[in-house]
């Protein structure tokens, strides 16, 4: 089983408050995100300046897109993304457009799962060509006090086991990473936890061990 | 029965295109819409901007957001915008989250229906507050040929009869308008046929003598 990658979200409001993140935590991870809160407070410029600063990671721009596949996905993709996103209750015609772009700049496309979806959906999403979803206890879905649970779990390893690379978020913590052994997640996926702990990059080497520990 | 007002969506790749369109389009429509692919590509910048120079228009943000509902509605209400979009498929605590902010600016948060949802998620919609909802044909499904239909104004009647302010949007032209008529449509809403048309501003005007038409 791979070893999960470290990502991390960087959901700032402004392009200089993501760059104190990466100055700490570039050298620790393995994917910077564009969060959604980034894209649309700063727009694509922001995928743009971390692929000048950081042309060896991979990039995503979690753009939740919902539509107009093919545009969207030639905005960010242009400006040096390595995958995006698009929501699970997009049409499959927009992801399929995303997904010819992603291609012809060898990127990818994730599907962000939010809400209500279905296996049967799932399914359909292999058969267009996606291979990638990123399983997701939202930031509201946290606030209002939903936990990490085996419903979840079950669900992750369904989609492994279905053939997605599943890359997970929402909350988590290093202590958190034990429950998902034996699952050959993609990516663990934090944010603030890393660049708002007081020591940035050892928060995230924190994260690492435990991804060592357990996989 | 109110007289539905006319939005342009500005789905331009850069602010100055936008700008291109409102010096035209502004006198004529009383919606300015923030396109998703504006959003994306000029981030909250591109609603401020609208905002300096539109003081009296509304302004929609067409999101689309899927998660962290208070911080992104605070992004574009803080920037000037009236209105913000929430896409369909993104948990109630979002929905509930963002509109408490749009409240706080005397602002709205709209649904943007796309792909499946349901009506019985509608009634929960409204259960929360929501009560202006986006029909949306999205450009990918109008890409892949699908047409405005019987089944689509059954769905608009119906969701215009539990209590929503319809919007309506995808390929629409001056002459789609009247199989609308009875509907007490809140907005129709176009974009590339406006702003894309030899003269924006007559374009704009034949929606408008439409409307009239059948209203």
């Amino acid at each position: 089983m791979q070893k999960p990658m470290l990502q991390v979200a960087l959901d700032t409001l402004d392009i200089p408050s993501a760059l104190k993140a990466t100055r700490a935590l570039a050298p620790e991870v393995d994917v910077l995100e564009v969060g959604t809160i980034l894209c649309y407070a700063e727009g694509a410029r922001a995928v743009a300046t971390l692929r000048a600063l950081y042309p060896d990671h991979l990039i995503l721009a979690d753009l939740k897109a919902a539509d107009a596949g093919t545009t969207v996905a030639e905005i960010v993709f242009s400006q040096g993304a390595s995958w995006m996103t698009v929501i699970c209750c997009a049409p499959y015609a927009t992801m399929t457009a995303a997904l010819a772009v992603a291609r012809k700049y060898s990127g990818d496309v994730q599907i962000e799962l939010y809400g209500e979806w279905t296996f049967a959906q799932a399914e359909k999403w292999l058969e267009i060509g996606l291979t990638q979803a990123i399983y997701h206890r939202g930031r509201d879905a946290e606030l209002a006090g939903q936990k990490w649970g085996p419903a979840d779990l079950q669900k992750i390893r369904k989609l492994a086991d279905m053939g997605f690379a599943v890359s997970v978020t929402g909350g988590l913590t290093p202590q958190d990473l034990a429950i998902f052994k034996g699952i050959p997640v993609k990516c663990f996926i934090a944010g603030r936890s890393l660049y708002g702990a007081d020591d940035p990059a050892q928060a995230a080497r924190a994260f690492k061990a435990a991804i060592a520990e357990h996989w």
